[in-house]
């Protein structure tokens, strides 16, 4: 008789080898870290005298489930915010609230917490990708799971470092000291390479060849990422990164979502992992991963949850199943991707994607002692049919829920025993947990109760302030005035012609002032549109002195988000939209600069106007350019009768109420 | 003061009313079957008296959750067959299962598992169509929830009736004796517009308008329901079902996948509500419903998990998450759908779709108290936000499982409370479901021992036994053979030119035959198509004679479902196809007769033959009949010495090995 440290008995093994080999009254053996034997209980009990023997009667007994790809310290994010565009949820909340609050101490508890949940539905492995990692890795460690932990560097400023040779130094001190831990793969993640240079690119993945660990990375997540690096670069995703070097390192690739048949042949032929991460991508819209193809060229894919604030949750039971689901559903064909292929994706397929397939992800002698024990007694498991060799596994991923696991072992270790969480206190990580959830509440509440403050924490610096003086005159033709600015006294010097598109957020309060997105459309000689340009204004209060506007604009920046962003981001509860024809001269007169624009009004169609307009930096300043304004005005030749002291905006507005 | 039966106190109230009121701290007053009031915990504290007061600190209080379209007692079959297409799904597994095993016990069981499974993931009320509805009624009555219970309805047989007259008989005797009941809406089901005849959709619908009950079916579930549709009928399934006068009953229509814009507002203006079934749309490929379209035009769209063997559980939960995760894919918009109204849709638009939206689906004064408590705490839960008013949805979507809910109460009555059924025995129910699985798995594997009791289970009456001989030689050319048919000594009966398509099915045990599948095209004299026949042949054991040879055909029988069909079912180890052009003559010669093909092998191409072929009913007429076919073949002046004792299935399968 062999010894043993435990012998687990009577289970329905499912061992997920290459030949996915089911032993319907099966047992493991398990000594130190390792897997000793897998087989039929009658023969390991005859061959084994182990220490100790644990009845597994009416459980499946199966690998440890692989979560290929997440960001587990934004358990702390969960909920925050839901139901938005990638860009809004990303720039609008996620980042400004990482920059804020990320610390070691936030990625450590996050980090338990996503353990702590992750272990409860049956994982045992996890790919992450976040700030800090080091301080991932150590709560990893602790908890008790095994994970391949990537340092993420980016080419901008991120909430641990101030530059990306910062992080890669920060990256390589981390995989020098955490390489060969047993239970922690350090890494390092080039974001993506829309967040990355080149050099970044080349760089994390000669770092990662040189410490031969694996790089984690996302790549072609959306359609908008791949569209953008064909027009920049004239290639697809997968292309690009070969050709900064990138596969040189073992590479896992998130999503993969927007990758054509070469593509996937590239990634192939590199030993790529991807990982699949169908709530993820349903939740933001990003697509659907052609996933069955990828498997039937042979492609290591596994399963990710990504973070839980994209998710939200890190549930890998409801992940297999919506992966099936997904995969029937954009082929057309219900045999697509049955239940037996999903649950080796979140299994031994994963481990490979992550490049630790050697290590776990099956049962199989040799391999670290990494796997759970799943009820089958639970109503809803409920019967149980023997005929077809698929059906066990079309139980686990159509009918089974993450909490019918009951047992969880790491490297030989339990991490929970009959529900019941060995290495983790629930209680306190919640407590904490709400600690900074009320924090955050206060931070974003305050931010959100003006608009110029959700302006400051999307826009970074690119922020100031300005006062303008503005008189208007309505005018029958723009000729006469062309005319008058060819006299002498005046001076032109520049000139320009845009077509301008204005949009005008309302706010309920109307003391937060109006947000206008303007979009200046530069028209060349031969009237062709030569460059395009986007500025965000907010605008403050007026004052008016006679026939002259003064007003303030409290923001006033380029625009580096779409109209839309805005839209959503700020939920305006109105809005309007002006476009205009506008001539603009830059003039001297009286050796003082003013703007003279020559404004046709095509939407709504209010005509044509001449507007003077000049900066101005005090009340005195203000009222001398005032007085020079109207006499500007005069010189011109325009009937001052005709003026109008008030913006388009209030034209507009003032005759619907 | 006053009176009330129980007060809930302090729970985060979710009311899905018409403003969708939340209350953070909030109470329910119940009395009797009924909602007395909804409000602060302070306000009903200070003007209720309760006999009873529960503090539901921690916990979520909303309504129950609605499962809009469901088939109750197929829990029974849940797991047995999966990642099939519909058809080999339906024809191949449920429907001869049913056909053996659907009784009042098998119904009763089902349904009451159903019940024990949905009390405990927090649906209240349901909508179901199966057989012997009056069981489902009774047990469900017998659990305490609430359903609109639907008798099914078609133009064959049913499992239990063997009309359609009968069926309605069924439906008029249980809605009269049903109406009026507390907790069971009683209903009728036209199964669907293909499974029904014109007669059958208008007397349904002049029952349950006659006693002003629901009607519930399924409609557009699949795009090939819709093309069908189109080619026989000229219009798509709302029109043709609305020309039917299904619109003069209030209908529950499941699924409405494929649906055009126009016939969203014929539903809407008909009044109909729509069960979106978002699990089994995609584990069926049947489409992705345009739920969003039809929520914004006004449309009640309710949430059902279908059958739990197409499913495989009946978790609402999971089905919000889906319906709010598919919108968003589906329209490349993540905005859509958001949890506030996946939410609506798993409630009270559920209960509006039901017709019943007056009775149950949100927490008002008056409606009946359907409730459920979900607990907060746990992890998955962890943090929780203040700051959105979506954030209490998009935890319950996005996040909370099913197995959150604790407590559960339906008209009143507890059902659920801390997690334990007051109403259902959970131990007895999964034992007697193991005794149906154990009969089913042995009716299945011994039918599934044979390709012939597999062709008997879908094949109904259909089939017979043939003896055949057959002489077959190799010839250059077919004109000396024509020729030679129109001596003297020989009669043409018939002749005909098809073109044959032949699939052959092989398995691993050859005892078990081969299958064939056969398409004859019929040529006319100008070549073209006239018509198209398949047939199912089951081939098995051979004989030789003298250069003839003697086959039994098992099985023989129109295909009456498609080449891929047959592939799936009978999964053959290997397949092999064959096309020739056949010129097939009856001729009598001697007295008797013969048919004569004359074949060009086109594909493989193994050159020209004439088959000298005759059906026989024993040994002796055999051998007496492959006599006269040698001489036969003397007669038409074909060299013997080129005769092929084997079919052409043998000629290729010898070659090969």
């Amino acid at each position: 008789m062999k010894t043993a440290d435990l012998l687990l008995t009577h289970a329905h093994v499912l061992t997920m080898d290459d030949q996915l080999r089911q032993v319907i009254d099966g047992a493991v053996a398990v000594q130190g870290e390792s897997i000793l034997a897998v087989g039929p209980t009658a023969e390991l009990a005859a061959e084994y005298s182990p220490l100790q023997v644990l009845d597994c009667s009416g459980k499946v007994l199966m690998p440890g489930l692989v979560n290929a790809h997440t960001h587990a310290p934004m358990t702390l994010l969960r909920g925050l915010a839901d139901d938005l565009r990638l860009d809004v949820w990303l720039l609008g909340y996620m980042m400004p609230v990482e920059r804020e609050f990320v610390s070691p101490d936030f990625v450590r508890l996050g980090t338990l917490i996503a353990c702590a949940e992750m272990i409860r539905s049956g994982t045992t492995t996890f790919a992450d990708m976040y700030y800090l990692e080091e301080d991932v890795a150590k709560a990893t460690s602790e908890a008790g799971m095994r994970a391949l932990c990537a340092q993420t560097v980016l080419k901008f400023p991120s909430p641990d470092a101030q530059s990306y040779e910062e992080s890669l130094a920060m990256s390589r001190d981390f995989i020098s000291r955490w390489k060969g831990h047993p239970l922690i793969i350090p890494s390092v993640a080039p974001h993506a390479p829309y967040t990355c240079t080149d050099e970044i690119l080349r760089a994390t993945a000669a770092l990662a060849a040189e410490f031969d660990v694996p790089l984690h990375t996302h790549l072609a997540e959306t359609s908008i990422e791949v569209e953008n690096m064909r027009r920049e670069q004239g290639m697809p995703v997968i292309p690009y990164v070969k050709k900064q070097s990138l596969f040189e390192a073992k590479v896992l690739a998130a999503h993969c979502v927007h990758i054509d048949e070469g593509e996937m042949r590239t990634l192939l032929h590199a030993g790529a992992g991807v990982a699949h991460n169908p709530s993820s991508n349903l939740k933001l819209a990003s697509g659907v991963a052609p996933v069955s193809r990828m498997l039937s060229l042979g492609l290591n894919v596994g399963i990710g949850t990504d973070g839980p604030a994209s998710n939200n949750d890190l549930d890998i039971f409801e992940e297999m199943r919506l992966a099936a689901f997904l995969a029937k559903s954009s082929t057309g064909d219900p045999t697509a991707l049955p239940a037996q292929q999903a649950v080796l994706m979140g299994t031994r397929l994963g481990a490979q994607a992550m490049h630790i397939g050697h290590i776990t992800g099956s049962l199989e002698a040799g391999k670290r002692a990494d796997l759970i024990l799943v009820d089958t007694s639970p109503l809803h498991n409920s019967p149980r049919f023997q005929r077809d060799v698929n059906s066990p596994y079309a139980q686990l991923v159509y009918a089974a829920k993450s909490t019918d696991v009951t047992d969880v072992m790491v490297n030989g270790r339990w991490l929970m025993r009959d529900r019941q969480l060995l290495t983790l206190n629930e209680s306190a990580l919640i407590e904490n947990a709400r600690e900074y959830a009320r924090k955050i509440d206060i931070f974003l509440i305050n931010r959100e109760q003006s608009v110029l403050s959700k302006l400051i924490a999307i826009g970074g610096a690119a922020q100031e302030e300005s006062f303008e003086i503005q008189a208007k005159v309505a005018i029958e033709s723009l000729e006469p005035i062309l005319a008058a600015l060819q006299q002498e006294g005046i001076r032109i010097i520049r000139k320009r012609h845009y077509k301008e598109y204005d949009n005008y957020f309302f706010f309920d309060d109307p003391s937060q002032g109006i947000l206008r997105y303007r979009e200046d459309d530069f028209i060349d000689e031969k009237g062709e549109v030569t460059n395009v340009r986007s500025r965000l204004t907010l605008i403050g209060t007026h004052e008016h002195f006679p026939q002259v506007l003064l007003s303030r604009s409290r923001y006033y920046a380029p625009a580096t988000h779409s109209l839309r962003f805005y839209r959503e981001y700020f939920k305006p509860v109105r809005e309007r939209e002006f476009q205009k024809d506008r001539l603009r001269f830059l003039v001297s007169y009286k050796d003082t600069e003013f703007f003279i624009n020559l404004d046709s009004m095509t939407s709504p169609d209010l005509g044509k106007f001449v507007e003077i307009k000049s900066r101005t930096w005090s009340r005195k300043d203000a009222r001398h350019k005032a007085d020079l304004a109207n006499e500007l005005i005069a010189f011109l030749g325009v009937n001052s009768d005709q003026a109008v002291s008030s913006d388009y905006i209030d034209m507009v507005e003032s005759k619907n109420t």
